[in-house]
């Protein structure tokens, strides 16, 4: 996530416009120093490598109760994060990210839910560490679960694929080959606020990668930045988006079950 | 699990010795009245029905990183419960109950762990409730994950196929037709015991059943008894378990990862 | 609260009626046989007993930011479950349950808070287990902290003070003798429930009595019935409430503070 | 925290070191930068000001199942840091902080506990901000519970008393003045590891700052150093220590409660 982040910027000062208002304060406290992005960058220890059996090349179509945000046709189910159509390329039963457009988010919103989503990165690879393959899955449009290439490509442990984004890495690198597909099943909690706008409950979730646990019931601690600490900040229910991080990433199959 | 529950009783009554001894009183209480089956079996509401998507007939292999239980060819992994070999029918790749010869147990004994198991009740149904396609699959050999024909077939919520026995029904009813092979993948993690022999820590079981969310990191409260409430016995790991119920339900694909 | 549950009655069957609507079935399914009291009495482990240091004799005055239910002046913050004034005895300071009068509740609702609360049993016993200094807290008026004068007194011990009523034992018994004031320190922290009216997060309570841990965190798994099982109800903010089970349990010095 | 931590510093050097060596990778991987102090500082918001009710003046005695770590007397259960002698300064019923001689603990090392604990900084304010009545509760030797006089004392959020030190502010501010006593009551709960090192259940804790909830629940995320983010040691059963900052904070009436 180090390369394009315009996107995480527009959200991290959105974030902190709600949060200062919410708790204006006439006097002038210290601030933190300023940090620099390696600061939450962990590196060891590196997640083991797993190698999922090979699946079908069939695509399983979602439960009979599920939310289809997309089902190959198009991404009506889909907005830019001004609300305008998303722009990305639907083709071959696919879309893929077009750099530059930004981030795009479901019209819906949601709170608590089980999703699958499926993704791959091109072929031929370009690039490395988070400068190869690199989107993100923000589940209620604020805590990122990385996508990238991470197969045979070192990059810091909390910033794999699988990871929750500068928190916590997957349990195993269960990554699939680049050009081949990834699946994401998720079991995502909303968090529930007290009324101070701390929380209650934060969130928690639950990743399989390739029908592999990498994070089991894992806390959310907060914001996912790619500089500083996590933030709590007081939401609701929000929609699902997808990072343009500028990497030519491919999604397929994506339905979403509330819970 | 109201025909041929005599492995059960076996349980329940070992369990009541282990904890007569640890709790020894000289003294007499008064105990608690017998209750009857039907005390515990909690018809309302009743799961939705949901519809899996359709998967492919191929099966998953498991990832490298698995222990293999069943690979379609032998029950080496497996014993009766007394140690001896295991009695079950061993064809075609798959493995099915030999009513009578009693539940099975894997040699290995586990802890917290990933399983991935496939199991199909016999394409001509026979009997019906309880009495159709029963089988149970229990963690650690105490708590049972109920397996059931539950497709069209009405039953008490709590013992439906997907429920932790007794206790927890399945957030919906995601069977297949019966013949046809269902999976569950579960990610379980054990109690962890005060010294005084209750949790403090009780089990927690996430299960997707053909990959929909039926269990959400639900708290088992114990024991998962045909007659009365749940009991807390101290444990360490403990083995996989598959119940003998009297119905020719077959199982294939089994693998386990320790977490 | 064996004696006269009249009230308990009332609530019970509120709650049915309440979750039959909700949940209305034009079907009939088979309905659980009734259960006997004593189904859910257990009399073993009792709690060690443990002596508690003796306090000073003088009440500690509420902190700045309590609510204070009760200053020793008058029942104006209560009111009984018609919403009529509390009909309670108020002399010295302390105020007395007035048998046959009915459970008393406050006015205000409550979700998450810290409650103080002191309680004695008449210095004269009268009768025995749960015939003698009888009464109970009801956090959001509906799950129980008993109140029992349990000093030398055997009962089951989910029926002793500072059980969670049928659920939970205290982890020891630190009563003091009849007579004497005991205090109840309580954490409440109120469910969070799903849109199906299942718990998402059941209640969980830290309780210490005279000053000693005896409900660690515990999950309150429901409504605490004299007979049967707990029941999950959908509920909001809800008041406290004091029992009248008969008894003359006196109070004093009741402040709460909101989480 | 921030003038005298040698102590501290020898921690996290002994800390890193196990670390080190359990995880020893022989290929050199990027680290983070340093970081400085007041990057884990926060400031706003200032927890709400509550005055306590005014206490007797008298030391209510442990339980009886307690074990007194400090009755009046002499300094017999605690040691310094290399197992010597304790310096501390015994007088009129309290211990003091001998500056300079370091940090004490228990010679009896503890998991899971209740615990209760008088403080008080000296009725002459000297200092200001962390320079003022500082010292520490390090549960298992390890996780600080921050003592300072932070009566009308400005600081940080996360490093006024009662705050889970860099972590987690209290919810209010519950002191009482200079020269007055403090009491903590604290109901800790170890962590429990699984077997990579990682936390299975990070360690949680309640505390009562002269009788009001401070910290509920709360989650300790690791270690907590003054320079940098919480770091995860596996550990088992630690001695509670209290830490020389150089301040003559005074102690009296410990006791600990095994749960």
């Amino acid at each position: 996530m180090n390369k394009n982040f315009s996107n995480c910027f527009v959200l991290v000062i959105t974030t902190l416009c709600i949060y200062s208002n919410a708790n204006a304060q006439k006097k002038e406290y210290p601030k933190p120093d300023p940090m620099t992005p390696n600061m939450t960058e962990f590196w060891t220890p590196q997640p083991k490598i797993v190698t999922p059996g090979k699946s079908s090349e069939t695509v399983i179509p979602a439960p009979s109760d599920a939310i289809v945000l997309f089902d190959g046709k198009d991404l009506s189910a889909w907005e830019d994060s001004n609300g305008n159509p998303a722009q990305w390329v639907v083709k071959d039963g696919i879309f893929t990210v077009k750099p530059g457009s930004g981030s795009i988010q479901t019209k819906q919103k949601f709170e608590n839910f089980q999703l699958h989503i499926e993704w791959r990165s091109p072929e031929t690879v370009k690039g490395n560490g988070q400068g190869r393959g690199n989107s993100g899955v923000f589940f209620q449009g604020i805590y990122e679960l990385q996508v990238l290439d991470s197969y045979d490509n070192e990059t810091y442990a909390n910033g794999m694929a699988g990871s929750i984004y500068k928190q916590t890495p997957p349990l195993v690198n269960a990554m699939r080959k680049p050009g081949e597909w990834n699946t994401y099943d998720v079991i995502y909690s909303a968090p529930v606020f007290k009324n101070d706008g701390t929380y209650r409950i934060p969130p928690t979730v639950t990743v399989l990668l390739n029908g592999i646990v990498i994070q089991n019931n894992t806390t959310i601690r907060g914001t996912t930045p790619y500089i500083g600490l996590p933030e709590t900040v007081k939401h609701g229910a929000g929609p699902l988006s997808l990072q343009d991080h500028g990497d030519l990433i491919g999604f397929r199959n994506i339905w979403i079950r509330e819970l």
